[in-house]
């Protein structure tokens, strides 16, 4: 719930996760006019944020067409006037009583399989005057979960849920998330093209054998962001990060540092000279160790400060080390405000039981994110 | 807050924090009968768990005599009825408010500094009608915060500590973190040692200038788990993650698989032959990644199932290989469920709202633990 909490940055006990509105406004208008400009329908995934208020900015205020990752965000949207949601999970048999209950409660509930496990625990749980709607999770490159693209058995688990009664099919769905592989953004536009080249292949075998596809989906944020030509072809795509942004993504060549809408503001709390570090404020319990320390300045950036480095990070405390020789302590007070730019911010999100939004240094709002399963 | 929830352990929605109350309440006795045998105070640390229940157990019914490490805790305590409260992170000023009322609050409040910013802070906000009490906090080998434990600074910041009208020095307080890096036993009492005796080389030079030392206070779950008899001699010990303990600590000797008192269930959700894995719906928002994978079977313990390994995490689900060869599909069909033994308890907690605790399959309680700052 949005609750309007009137302050300042400076004003904030650290540490705090700060939203900057503009660029958050701003990252989900851009994906929203790319997405128009290809001619593929957008379904944002909620998983980074978690909030009813960034779902209503990347769904332009429609508060359809989302994909969730776990059932508790799937209520907690379906409870805030949000429809035509996607669980993106394989559905297993100890949560399809869940799933029975939106779909009746909403407009359009779509769950997801990969296997006839997936199609048992919908045939055990029949729905009296509501069909189920499924997508078939498809395996493009990634490697993760999914029927292999090119497989027989794919076709046949789909014919098997377009021959049960009750049942629709949705479509297909593919994360490429071996985007977050790629070294450069030739090889994430190779990563989205393959992916699509894949899925599209698969939905013209299904063709051939008289299924209709409805939707062709894929995403990930570094596709979408740097989108292959052939995308186009594709009926949908479903990328989240873009939200927020993050040091990842940046090399990933997905955003800018500017576009990165997410920070963590710490303060100096310690000068320890004959160690030749200082503490702040920020410990794993406020970013995440996601980094495992792979940039140079530490686990993250400390945003106007190339010069720094967060070294390591304890539960509630971080130290940071000079990239180069010694620091200059003079140069950081003790009560120093300092922000981090996350590596990864669905990670660093997840730690936070509230984000602190503001436009310029006014506090406008404080959001606070759903946990749980 | 305690809300009895009937049900048994096989009912759960995955993934879920377990924790078996009988592994907890033993944890808790044999440390305070450690502690008893020793002739020392234990101050237990609630930064592992940040519940109320586990708090009052650990202080073995008393609610009386804690440590904490935000202040979000130190108002949660306090609100619950507990007393006699150290907030064990540096003080600086923009906390210093929060600190005061909390003071006022209750009988004891107790703050801890390090430097001459942190008794400016203490300085900068008289109280009326009640002392600040301040420990000072002393780094004895590990190098993260504190005054060096042999420096003419910290005897000097201590006979400012004294000097200073409306405050009272509480003693010295040091955290063997080094203790984490032991590879033996042995190891680890020789930190237990060296902390020891070196913050009671420190409490001997203040009594050499007149300044009594009334609590001489060191901590860290393998060093009093297995304590030096050296640590005899202190007054106080302030140990935190025992009361659940986890992988970690057994490496370090502190414990057995068998003491560790929480697990991650969760359920297997994808069979894919082809990648020669199975997906669980336990990613890193359930179990963290704080283990990097240095365990052979992985990012924690399966238990019961040591030929299964945790290769990976992402958002909300894992994959599961086996440690050796090709995995027996079989063995494990979708919806079975697997119980994780995590890496670093604190950090797997920190990512739960709320703990199902269980006596043998019945669960008796859910606990919800204290977030943010």
């Amino acid at each position: 719930m949005t609750t309007v909490s009137p302050g300042r940055i400076p004003d904030l006990d650290t540490p705090a996760l700060l939203l900057d509105i503009r660029k958050v406004q701003r990252n989900a208008s851009t994906m929203v006019q790319r997405c128009q400009d290809m001619g593929v329908s957008l379904r944002p995934h909620m998983k980074t944020h978690k909030t009813i208020e960034a779902g209503e900015i990347m769904t332009n205020g429609t508060k359809r067409h989302i994909v969730v990752s776990t059932l508790a965000e799937a209520e907690f949207y379906a409870g805030a006037g949000f429809d035509d949601v996607l669980f993106a999970t394989p559905l297993t048999q100890d949560k399809v009583q869940r799933c029975a209950r939106l779909v009746t409660q909403l407009e359009q509930f779509h769950v997801m399989i990969d296997s006839s496990a997936g199609l048992d625990a919908i045939k055990s749980t029949p729905l009296s005057g509501k069909q189920w709607s499924v997508f078939l999770k498809v395996d493009c490159g990634y490697g993760r979960a999914g029927v292999s693209h090119d497989s027989v058995e794919g076709v046949e688990l789909v014919r098997s849920v377009v021959s049960t009664p009750g049942v629709q099919f949705a479509g297909l769905y593919a994360h490429c998330g071996d985007s977050y592989h790629s070294d450069s953004p030739q090889e994430v536009k190779a990563v989205g093209h393959r992916t699509a080249q894949n899925i599209l292949t698969f939905a013209a075998r299904l063709k051939q054998e008289g299924i209709e596809c409805p939707t062709v989906s894929i995403g990930s944020t570094p596709t979408c962001s740097q989108p292959a030509d052939s995308m186009g072809q594709l009926t949908e795509v479903h990328p989240g990060n873009y939200i927020f942004y993050d040091v990842q993504q940046s090399l990933l060549g997905s955003c800018t540092l500017e576009d990165i809408a997410v920070q963590v503001m710490t303060r100096v709390i310690g000068h320890y000279p004959g160690k030749n570090h200082m503490l702040v404020d920020c410990g794993w319990t406020a970013l995440s160790l996601h980094s495992f320390g792979q940039l140079p300045t530490g686990f993250g950036i400390i945003d106007g400060h190339p010069e720094l480095k967060l070294s390591s990070m304890t539960q509630e405390v971080g130290k940071v080390h000079a990239v180069e020789g010694t620091l200059d302590f003079d140069k950081y007070p003790i009560g120093t405000v300092l922000k981090i730019l996350p590596y990864h911010a669905c990670a660093t999100a997840c730690m936070h039981p509230r984000y602190y939004v503001h436009s310029g240094e006014d506090i406008v709002a404080v959001w606070e994110p759903c946990r749980g399963w």
